[in-house]
């Protein structure tokens, strides 16, 4: 395969060592018990929204996808399992065989999800499911939690475009993710040049305050800009007095100017200023572009502010005080014997004291209301009822260990919005509260 | 240089990539105005430490030298400029023999540091300096936010040992180095595989609540377990009923079973309940390791619970309610020509509504009280007064392009607890308040 596919912008190996150690002691344990080869299903879903939440946002599926294709042990990872005395010589032997070839299903990306539905659903024999634990949650938990930050932004800013510019406040290669799954979620492009040549979304920027700090005056630094990316570049007017700065900028470059950049201070007071005075130098189609520790409140609260773009950085990429989602990965039925046609018994955790979850292989369908609008996550781990057959939500992504639906990321962006707005209106309210629609078990 | 420098567990091209779009259109704009060479000094420092918050820990230094020291743009991300238009064919030329030839001072990984403390300072040509800015960031306020709560943590949980096991909790490589930045801060191993395989790092790991759930009954999932992994390994007790577990566990084990794990329920209550039964079956030397959610209130809440070790994941990973810092890179001074005997110049940032900075290029130093412990973070822009000479914070990193001040993880660990227990003793209360010690300008 092209290493290009991996869901990251650099050649890596394979995914296999994205794992915890305990996955592979279990799957040693097994195989020495003859229980390895029991056809199980893995679920990966959460108990619950993060507080306050209305819906969760699936993203990273094609990451998985990826993650899963690749995920296979060469010599040096095998070595290193050896040397570290990690698992036995059976094990190691196991493993450089190893290729993932069985069936996941999933809700598709881009789509919506409440507590408990079943995100996606991993089955094969127990020992090839029950390694791909970690790297699948590490991209659902990561990638869903910027979605869904993601995705509230972008309803409050409406129509107009987001920018992400939340690399330098997160992991160099989780920044690459986020522009991804901020796409997703609505963003229209990225300041992250390894995520426009990963994944090929827009990248834009112009200049920072050390630009204009470098020059010896604010008009050297503009007249420096202007000549070099022209009249349509987006000038940083905050660097000293923002009124002297729109002033020189307009006299540099014209009222073709493309954009002024606001970057500090009341953004409301001072977007309505600017506004008026590029408007009264006749620089009526100069764009202003407002960034400074956004985040979706505080682009609701500029929806009346002549404001044209919106920068997002800090509270994008920590997901807006959500930086994870809790995304678990569980056993949910498994067979009673090594016998492929033996039947499934479903299984789940029953201590006291909580996280305990629904056993079975589950479908998930979304009923509507008689307006088209979502009314209820229905789950169910018998047979689907007549009403709910094509409303269900999961699709096939793997078959016999062959991805089988890829997809551009435009479609799983333009699939988003149009889940999004099938939800209930207040789906998209900021303020804090339930679940916009409940999840019923049948 | 061996890829396997890089900083992370894969093969990557370069860091160049991961550099915001604005970095390059300023490096275009500098070159075509001749600014370009003037000799320039970029520092990271915060503005604040995260609220409640006493000290902050450096970590990802390493990481940063291995980033600036591949920071380069070959073929397949030069083409990748020229198909976007990002920049125009002189820039493509020049950023073709980039190499940072410049200086990097900064404080040693593992230090604390307080509000303004300059951790890191790149001296240079502005080109190839401003270059660095996203790279340097990301990587130091990822690692420097989970570093931070790995301290804290570690602190409260003594002498007991930390397992870092927040992999599936965060982007699959954002994990690796959050496990090389939980070791800096205190912790003892880790899950991550490819930690263990790119730092060196101890991976542990024993089984989940699958593997019993796999099986027919309890009973044979703990004998299938230590058939396996021997009577040494730890037993997750708490998938049903966590006395009987605990029963059966040392009946199959023997009284010398390594641990057993509980991962739910009222752990406070529970430890002791376990410990005891524990005891009673004659297993004194059996270990408790606890693991469900914890953070480094949790950990200290069981200080007095009979808890031999902590595996600790989402809290870590995500900072503990802060998943990154507010480091930022700005220009502190530059000199008013090309000529490289230029003299520098102090500039920052002026305008109304925050986000101001001090100017100038800064030394920084420890003063300590008449017991040795630490009093204030001093900062100054002139010469170093003789009594803080020898308590000076920034070492050289990188000289002339060539890093200078490699070290082993093991090191840099070391010097985080020594700096910490240097500390007033109130820098390891968990309450909120202000920094510990004040920041003083010179």
């Amino acid at each position: 395969m092209n290493t290009a596919d991996l869901g990251l912008p650099v050649d890596v190996p394979s995914t296999a060592l994205f794992t915890d150690h305990y996955e592979l002691t279990m799957l040693q344990a097994a195989l020495h018990g003859g229980t390895a080869d029991r056809r199980s299903v893995f679920e990966v879903f959460t108990r619950r929204l993060p507080e306050g939440r209305r819906y969760g946002v699936v993203a990273g599926t094609g990451r998985v996808l990826d993650a899963v294709e690749n995920f296979r042990f060469d010599a040096g990872v095998l070595n290193f399992l050896r040397e570290r005395n990690v698992v036995d010589e059976p094990t190691l032997a196991w493993l450089a065989d190893y290729r993932f070839s069985g069936d996941i299903w999933g809700y598709p990306e881009g789509e919506v999800y409440f507590p408990g539905s079943p995100v996606l659903r991993v089955e094969g024999s127990f020992a090839e499911c029950v390694l791909l634990e970690t790297v699948i949650l590490s991209i659902l938990n990561h990638d869903s939690a910027i979605a869904a930050a993601a995705s509230r932004m972008s309803s409050a800013a409406g129509d107009r475009p987001l920018i992400e510019m939340g690399a330098r406040r997160t992991h160099e290669l989780a920044a690459v993710a986020a522009s991804r799954a901020a796409y997703v979620g609505g963003f229209a492009t990225t300041s992250d040049l390894a995520a426009g040549f990963r994944y090929g979304i827009p990248t834009v920027g112009t200049s920072a305050h050390a630009f204009t700090l470098l020059h010896d005056s604010e008009r050297d630094a503009f007249r420096a800009q202007i000549d070099s990316l022209g009249e349509g570049t987006t000038l940083l007017v905050d660097t000293y007095d923002v009124q002297e700065a729109v002033k020189t900028a307009v006299e540099i470059a014209g009222p073709k100017l493309g954009a002024v950049r606001i970057d500090s201070g009341d953004l409301l007071l001072v977007a309505h200023r600017v506004r008026e005075q590029l408007d009264e130098l006749g620089a009526k189609d100069t764009k202003i572009v407002v960034t400074s520790d956004l985040d979706e409140y505080a682009i609701a609260s500029l929806a009346a502010a002549p404001v044209d773009a919106y920068g997002v950085g800090t509270q994008l990429v920590t997901g807006s005080g959500h930086p994870t989602c809790s995304m678990v990965y569980k056993l949910v039925a498994r067979a009673e014997s090594a016998d492929p046609d033996a039947p499934l018994t479903a299984v789940a955790k029953k201590s006291a004291g909580g996280k305990t979850s629904v056993g079975g292989r589950k479908w998930a369908a979304r009923r509507l209301d008689r307006n088209g609008v979502a009314e209820a996550e229905v789950l169910g781990t018998g047979a689907v009822p007549a009403e709910l057959a094509d409303r269900q939500l999961l699709v096939e992504l793997v078959r016999g260990g062959e991805v089988v639906a890829r997809e551009p990321l435009d479609a799983v962006r333009e699939r988003h919005i149009a889940v999004r707005d099938g939800l209930p209106l207040s789906a998209t309210q900021l303020s804090r509260g339930e679940a916009v629609i409940p999840t019923e078990y049948q």
